[in-house]
């Protein structure tokens, strides 16, 4: 329980677009989905290319670009940070506060499994208090 | 330690904008600052008012809406979920899970005193772990 893995946490169910998605549309798939992030992958292999989050669409905003036209292949943040799926996830929160960054897909053989979030992570937390709280009555036990 | 106080692990400065604040200006600040939300404020008062986060903004755009003249005072969310200094942070997790947000401003006799997001609460993670595993030790020892 104490070194859940990556896997176990992580959301299964990711959001792929290609390269020529326009930032407006990624902030409509954003919008429908409640999502922060959509994974860009190559058309033909579907290879993992990069990652498009809400902050790197809304610095095209900032930077006053056309969402109309302004596509993902020139806002995606490239190369990705990942993590393996039997990774533990604390290891994926210290490698989040090492890149500054709040999702971590989940690519193993060049398969894109799952992403992991501060979301999933912050959803967990209350689980891992409860196993600190059992070993704590077991410590009293003893 | 387990029951680590909001106060500890939230994130103490928070920008704040006024309601006539533009949904491109929001993004200018986002980027500036390297952040996903501001608190909205009464101009006179300094009252919190609601709370943009990115997700906010980029429905806008998802709209089609003008970012340029588009008010926060428009897409703002309201009221704010907030919760107190001395909360413990597992409370504080449980509270974002049940509302689906991924930022909770700490607010105490109306005064804005920080915001706690999801990141903060995966950075503290790994503490947590150390917690478990000096705890498992102290039982082998018995």
């Amino acid at each position: 329980m104490i070194d859940q893995s990556v896997g176990d946490v992580m959301t299964q169910s990711v959001q792929t677009i290609t390269p020529e998605v326009t930032a407006r549309e990624v902030a409509t798939l954003f919008a429908r989905h409640n999502i922060g992030s959509v994974v860009v992958v190559e058309p033909e292999t579907n290879e993992p290319l990069g990652i498009v989050t809400e902050s790197d669409v809304l610095r095209e905003v900032a930077a006053g670009a056309d969402v109309e036209s302004r596509q993902a292949a020139s806002f995606l943040t490239s190369p990705l940070v990942t993590i393996p799926t039997d990774a533990d996830i604390h290891a994926a929160a210290d490698r989040m506060k090492e890149h500054s960054i709040r999702r971590l897909p989940v690519i193993e053989d060049g398969t894109l499994l799952g992403i992991l979030t501060t979301t999933d992570l912050t959803h967990y937390l209350p689980r891992l208090r409860n196993t600190i709280l059992r070993d704590r009555s077991q410590l009293a036990g003893h």
